[in-house]
C-alpha cells in the first residue's frame, strides 16, 4: 500500500520517529558498564573504581563554607545571570591572573555547568550541522557526544603511543583541514592518555589555527595536574592578544568538585562570549548557590591546597605504575599529567574483558571497574585493546586494583582462550 | 582573486566563521533589555521588575535544610548519576502520585537542570535538524531559542486573544502538520498568556498526536498555579498508558527555586527516557547538592505551603488587574493561571516603549521593567503591541507598577507622538 507522503505519519501511528541525532549519540564508555557495576555491588562485591575520574580527595572546605554563607545570607534562591555571577567571573579572572600571571578580565568569562556545557556551547558557536572540528585521537570520549548532539563532524588526527601520544607534524594536521573545518580541540593535559603537550606543540596548533582561520578550543580541566617538575600551561599564555583562543576551564578536578558542575569559557574574543551568552540565555542560568560557593573558594583558596593534591596524584601515579607493571605484568606508560593512562591488554576486545570483570570475576569479594578505551577514539587502533585507568583512589586501592587486574587476566585467559591476544612489542 | 575552495579559509584569516546557529539564536526578550535596567539602577533609579518570572515568595525552608544536611553528611561532592539521583526520582514520583493521584514510577523520570534542559533534551530526542515541532503562538519565548540551538523549525498555530488564547480547532492544528512534524509542545498553564487549557483541549491535542504519530510535549512548570477554583491538570492524567506523552516539570516556580535549576522529564515511553539518558550522559550530571536538597523538600513538603503560594498569586493577580485597568487605563484579561498576562499597549512598538521606560522615564526615582511580547511569538500580531507582565512582586509594588505604566504612557505620548497608536476595540 502506497500513501502520499503528506499522509505517511498517519499510516504508521506505531512508529515513534526518534531523531538520528539521539540514536547515533554514543553512550559514555565511562558510564556504559555502570549497570553491570551496580549489579555486582548489589550482589555484595566490592569494586575498585578505576573507570571514572571521580577523585576521593576532599575538596577545600571553603566551598561548603561559601555555600553555607550563601544559604544564611538569603532565603531566596534567585536566577543568576545567564553569563554567570559577576562575582564569580571577577574571582575566577583574579585567580588565573594570580596563579598563571595572566591579564584576563571578568568580561572574558562565561560561567557554565562544568566544562561539558562550555564545550557544547563552543561547538554550537563555532560550527553548524555538517561542519567539522579536528580532535587528536584518542581524546575525551564525550567530545564525540557533544559533536553528535550538535550535529558536528569530528575529524581525528591520530596520535601514536610510540611518541607518547604527542602531537604529529604540522603537515599531518593540515592534511585534514577542509573548507568546513571550524576549530581544533586540544585537551591539555590529555584525557585519556595523560600526555602533557609542550608549549611548542600548543604554539604549533595555534599557528595552524591562525593561518587557516580556525578556533583553538583548549580544554584545560586538568591544567595543574602535571608532574616531574612540569609547570601548568594555559593556551591563554601563548598569545594574550589572540582572538582565536577559546579556553575551557572547570573546578571539577582541580578542587575535587565534580558534582558542583562549575565551569567556564574564557576568551578575549568578545563575539564568542556574546554568542555563547545568547545560547546560555536559552537555559536561563547555572545554579546560583554553587556560583556563590565557588566565588568564596576562588577568593580564599591557598596555594598549599593544590600543591598537596598534585603531590598526592603524583604518588598515586607511581603506585599505579607499579601495580600495572608488577602486579598485573602489563606494559604501562608513566603519564605526564592528569590522572589517567591508557593500558594495552592482551585481549581481542577490551569491552568484553571489562564486562567480564564486573559480571563474572571475583577475588575475595572484590573486582575492578575499567573503562574500555575504544570510546575515546574516533578511529580505534586495530592492533591493540586499551583500557583507560583513572588513578583517583588511594595507593592501597591502586595496588589492590593491579592485583585484581592480574588475576582477572589469568582467569579470562582460561575462560576465553579464543579472546586472548598476545601484546605486540611494548612501544615505550 | 579566486582561490580554490580547498584553500579559502587561508585567504581570509580575518574572518571568524561563527555558526549560523549562534547568529540566528534570538536573544531572550525577557533578558534582552537587562543592560538598560542595570544602567538605570546604576544611576540610582528603583525598578519594579515586571519582566521576569522570578518570584519574591520564600521557598519552603526544607530546601535549604536538605542542602545543609547534604553538606554535613559528606565533604565529597561527587558526580550524581546522569539520569538524576535515585532518591530524587523516587521522591518526585511519589510526590506526583500523592498530589495528582498518578501511578508514575521513578524509572519514568530523568532529572534535568530546570525545565529548560528537559525541553532541549526532548527537542533533541524527537527531532533532527530541519524537522518541525508545532507550538501555539504565543508561547514561552525560549522555545524559539531551544529550537534554534538544536536546528529544529518551530511551526506556529496562532491562538487568538478573542478566545482567551484557547486552542483553535483540530483542523487548524492538523493543517500545519507535515511529514517532518515530530511533536506538539503545549505549555499549560501558558506562559505568557496565563491561559489554562481545559482537559478537553489537552485531549484534543493528544488525540491529534496519536493519530499522526507525534509526541505531545507538555510543559507543566506552572501546573499548580490555577485560579478561580480550577484544579491542576497534568497531561499524564489524560491517558496513563500513552507513550506519546512527554511531560516537563520543574521546581523553579512551584517552590520559588528558580536558581536551583531542578527539573525533570517524565514519560512512560522507556525509549524516550533511554535516549534522553544518552544525551544527558554527554553533560555528565546535574548538580549533586540541589538534588539532595530537592529530595528532602519533596519528601517533607506539606500541602499548606503550595496552597498559601497559590492564594498569594491569586491576590496579586487581582492587584495587577486593578493596576492595569484603573491606574494605567489599559484593557487587561484576567489570566486563568501561571503568573503572567499579555497587555496590549497603545504604541506602535512595544520594545521601544519598554526601552524608553528603562532609559528615559523616571517618576519619583522609579520606573518599571516590562518584557516586549514580540519575542513570545513566531508570527507577532501586526495590529497590537503587547507586553508580558509577570505578577511576582507584592501587591503594593504591582499597584505602583500600574501607576508608573500610566504615567509612562502619558509621557511617551508627548515625547513620541508618531509612535502612539490608539488601541483597537478591546477583544475581551
Amino acid at each position: 500500500m502506497t500513501l502520499p507522503s503528506r499522509l505517511s505519519p498517519l499510516s504508521s501511528p506505531g512508529v515513534r520517529p526518534f531523531s538520528q541525532r539521539a540514536l547515533t549519540t554514543p553512550a559514555s564508555p565511562i558510564r556504559r558498564l555502570s549497570p553491570l557495576a551496580a549489579a555486582a555491588q548489589a550482589a555484595g562485591r566490592r569494586i575498585v573504581p578505576l573507570n571514572i575520574g571521580q577523585p576521593d580527595i576532599l575538596p577545600p572546605p571553603q566551598f561548603a563554607e561559601g555555600m553555607r554563607q550563601a544559604l544564611n545570607r538569603s532565603p531566596i534562591i534567585a536566577y543568576e545571570q545567564s553569563q554567570g555571577s559577576s562575582l564569580l567571573r571577577e574571582e575566577w579572572s583574579a585567580y588565573l591572573n594570580r596563579t598563571l600571571a595572566l591579564k584576563t578580565t571578568p568580561e572574558q568569562f562565561l560561567i557554565t555547568m562544568g566544562a561539558s556545557e562550555a564545550l557544547i556551547f563552543l561547538f554550537m558557536v563555532c560550527a553548524d550541522p555538517g561542519d567539522e572540528i579536528i580532535i587528536f585521537d584518542p581524546s575525551y570520549a564525550n567530545y564525540l557526544s557533544f559533536a553528535a548532539i550538535v550535529g558536528v563532524r569530528l575529524v581525528p588526527v591520530p596520535c601514536d603511543e610510540m611518541s607518547g601520544f604527542h602531537l604529529p607534524s604540522v603537515e599531518a594536521i593540515e592534511q585534514v583541514i577542509s573548507p568546513r573545518t571550524r576549530a581544533i580541540v586540544i585537551c591539555n593535559p590529555n584525557n585519556p592518555t595523560g600526555t602533557v603537550y609542550r608549549k611548542e606543540e600548543l604554539s604549533r596548533v595555534l599557528s595552524i589555527c591562525e593561518q587557516h582561520g580556525l578556533f583553538l578550543i583548549s580544554d584545560e580541566t586538568y591544567r595543574e595536574f602535571v608532574y616531574d617538575g612540569r609547570e601548568p600551561l594555559s593556551a591563554l599564555m601563548l598569545d594574550q592578544s589572540s582572538d582565536r583562543v577559546l579556553v575551557v576551564d572547570s573546578l571539577s578536578k582541580r578542587f575535587s568538585l565534580c558534582g558542583a558542575r562549575v565551569g567556564t569559557i574564557i576568551s578575549r574574543n568578545a563575539e564568542v562570549i556574546r554568542l555563547s551568552m545568547v545560547i546560555a540565555q536559552a537555559r536561563l542560568a547555572g545554579p546560583t548557590l554553587e556560583q556563590e560557593a565557588a566565588s568564596h573558594l576562588l577568593k580564599t583558596i591557598e596555594p598549599e591546597y593544590l600543591s598537596g593534591v598534585i603531590a598526592s596524584y603524583e604518588q598515586r601515579r607511581g603506585a599505579l605504575f607499579s601495580a600495572i607493571t608488577e602486579s598485573a605484568g602489563l606494559p604501562c606508560r608513566l603519564p605526564e599529567g592528569a590522572f589517567y593512562t591508557l593500558v594495552p591488554l592482551p585481549v581481542s576486545d577490551a569491552e568484553h574483558f571489562c564486562s567480564f570483570m564486573l559480571s563474572e570475576f571475583d577475588e575475595g569479594g572484590e573486582t575492578i571497574f575499567l573503562a574500555p578505551a575504544d570510546g575515546f577514539y574516533i578511529e580505534p587502533p586495530r592492533s591493540r585493546a586499551y583500557v583507560r585507568i583513572a588513578y583517583v583512589v588511594d595507593e592501597e586501592r591502586l595496588r589492590r586494583g593491579g592485583e585484581l587486574l592480574g588475576s582477572g587476566l589469568a582467569e579470562y585467559r582460561k575462560r576465553y582462550p579464543s579472546r586472548w591476544a598476545h601484546l605486540p612489542e611494548s612501544p615505550g
